[in-house]
């Protein structure tokens, strides 16, 4: 275990600041000012909830651009909600990131305004802002939003989120929407293994990562930065073998009530007990799914910088049954 | 029948005035201005034709936000439409709110634009403004909107309504758009039931109503408002009893072509002769889905103000099997 | 043959101009200066991909429109694509319409910006601009971009074209981006049967077309346009017999990767001999739904020009079981 190395999910990643992030003349905003609020929810597209908060945006502020990350996170899964904002706000103006897949709403879960050094992040106190909290730089202060009295108790999307993110954008100090609470209070989610275990008696080095998510193409998305692939040896043009173990990690849409730490899996013990279900691949390591033929498996590095999975013009989590709460083990072959 | 009372969907409901409403210096627009279009269609989101009536409004108004409301209104569905319109344009700033749900475009039915205190509405006629118009204050006058003889006859939201909502939040007077007609002569939907009975033979009041709608998350919207819980003597922490009446009411779909009083439900006549099915369950009253455990159903005050039904991190309408066209009533447990 | 005609899906088609491309005062952009920037990708809605390149936008270009013209392309087809950006980018503004629907990127194929008289596309080079080209006036230039050694090879939406598009919008000149390609070099799509084959031995015209597209609503487009009914002969009113040929047409999804010019059906041959099925019914010829009851079948003139059958309140693609790469043949009845 001594060697062993652990990576947060986007742990170190640089804070990335893009040219139109420099000032126009005549632009008076301090270049720490938000310029734009994004979205994220669990509301789906059908009803007119996300309008409503539109709507309450651009009451509030209205010369402010709203990006819409997504609203079509499947209900409640905070660990997908996570994901998706923390892979998209380093692309995103200086902002306010609104997120709000809240299955507690109604609780007594905390409403949340974090900020970061490169922008805002409001939304419920369920782990759902933190990972993305870690991309922005980490949280330098944090408040546990004051809600009316008179606010419906189901919408707070639209009635404690929107306004506070129109207040922030607006230039109000975070400590006005608040009391302040120690960072180190915020509930998190289960961490996600991804790390390289030494040789063990086989003599081979290896890399075990949770499976981060499955996107739209199918593609998978595992925990493991893309340098681990590196570090266990593989460079394009290389073959490695894969072990899918089905049903290991963490659940997809599983809240945790308090930063869980998750036990080690130590190499040399061979698989982990709660595996249920094992099939092992050999697969090309590419640069994309251009570097091999269609229907072939590739692992490569994502535009995230994350190792994944994927099958040129397929689906690869169907073709090797992965989704979030799956593990793999990756070798040289 | 004497006693009972029937309530429209939102009438009376008070016009929301937003903070954000407020002029901003420099800002030369009369309070009364449009700021804003918003957009709810049936047109889905797999073709072009969102954005094309975004490119004719972006066109004709180039500085006017455009909020879409949904565009996945179920095909053809008037009821669902109107709902959800009635439901969010509170929440928006005032402006020109288009919606097309349409199955009689390229037929004689009219084509409307709406003034209410709080804005405009633009649409066909077939039901779909009223309960809009109803929440923004009333129909103060109504235009036929004079389609020109050389658009396309089936995409009117492209051809007639962008253009004519570009027109209002360009100022121009409603009265230029076509011939003003009788607000009384619009097309309405059926009107839904949603009353507080007498005390029967059994000496128990009964809250009889229709559902209004079930959301994406499965909770269902009655047309009743939350106060008549209120006057029913239920509070939270009371238990209720739900006999949900399957097929009783107005068809989800359905286009009236004129106002059709449906006949009030005597309370003493016994269960309509319509009902096809009926269940009975109990039921916690509660102010959110945090008032029970996860699992159970709840009554309680959504965030428009609608007695609704709940199942904690779950879906009320598949576990009661209800939906538009279904009735409820409610008696204390 | 001697005597049939056959059309390019938009050839010929006059780029339309409204009166919101006419300057405000105090707005000193030249006539010809993009003012926004149009998205159509298969990135779909559950991910960040939309939104990190609506944040690549905002942040290189900060006060320019973004329209989304659908992001439910299904994944890889071109075909479908390409035929939704050139129904939708005659009603946008004059702008830059970039469309990513790339089953190749981290291939060898190349990355496009194109002039046309109307605006800029950018996108893969793989037959999905051309259609869209030729609706705003044709290829005036074309440059292969520049991708940067250090992108991720499979996210060129976010990497290269939005750049692209920001660059483009901000007034750089388009061969600055990266040298110059030979309009006739671009990738094409097969093209697709449109035409009025002159009588035959029994005396009567036909109309061939392949099947463009089906919308949401299951309306069928016809790759010919509506002006070839009134060549056969047909007005509203009458009566058509249409003889529905199915698999006969280039398949939706496929890229070429040449242009490839289709065998000519010859209409004095019989049916095609690739014809796997044929079903033939009586269609009226109308103007709109409208014209004929609920549930009957209407051959009319879209809302694009183009011939299309549809069910009045129902679904004409699934009634005929006809899609992209069907034909149709059409006589008056």
């Amino acid at each position: 275990m001594g060697a062993s190395r652990e990576h947060e999910r986007a742990g170190g990643r640089e804070h990335e600041r893009a040219e139109g992030d420099e000032r126009v003349p005549g632009d008076e905003r301090a270049v720490d000012d938000p310029r734009c609020v994004s979205l994220l929810t669990d509301y789906g597209l059908v009803d007119g909830f996300v309008a409503a908060c539109h709507g309450v945006l651009l009451r509030l502020a209205p010369a402010v651009p709203i990006i819409d990350v997504t609203h079509l996170v499947p209900r409640g899964d905070i660990r997908r909600g996570a994901t998706v904002l923390a892979s998209t706000v380093a692309h995103l103006p200086r902002g306010v990131h609104v997120a709000v897949v809240d299955p507690g709403v109604g609780t007594a879960r905390r409403a949340l305004a974090l900020r970061t050094p490169a922008g805002f992040l409001v939304g419920p106190d369920n782990g759902l802002l933190v990972p993305a909290a870690e991309v922005l730089g980490g949280v330098l202060e944090a408040v546990a939003l004051t809600v009316p009295a008179d606010v419906p108790a189901t919408f707070h999307g639209r009635d404690v989120f929107a306004p506070a993110a129109a207040a922030l954008v607006a230039g109000r100090p975070l400590r006005a929407l608040g009391p302040v609470v120690d960072p180190e209070s915020l509930v998190t989610l289960p961490r996600l293994v991804a790390r390289v275990a030494p040789a063990g008696p086989d003599g081979a080095a290896r890399l075990e990562s949770d499976v981060l998510c499955v996107d739209g193409f199918g593609n998978v998305a595992l925990a493991a930065p893309a340098d681990l692939l590196a570090e266990l040896g593989l460079r394009p043009g290389d073959r490695s073998r894969l072990t899918a173990l089905r049903g290991t990690g963490p659940a997809s849409g599983g809240a945790s009530a308090a930063p869980a730490a998750r036990p080690a899996t130590d190499s040399a013990a061979g698989p982990p007990v709660v595996a249920v279900e094992a099939i092992a691949v050999e697969v090309a390591v590419g640069v994309t799914f251009g570097s091999v033929e269609p229907g072939e498996l590739v692992l490569y590095a994502d535009s995230d910088g994350h190792a994944a999975l994927a099958t040129r013009d397929g689906d690869a989590a169907r073709a090797l049954g992965l989704g979030p709460g799956d593990r793999v083990v990756i070798t040289p072959a």
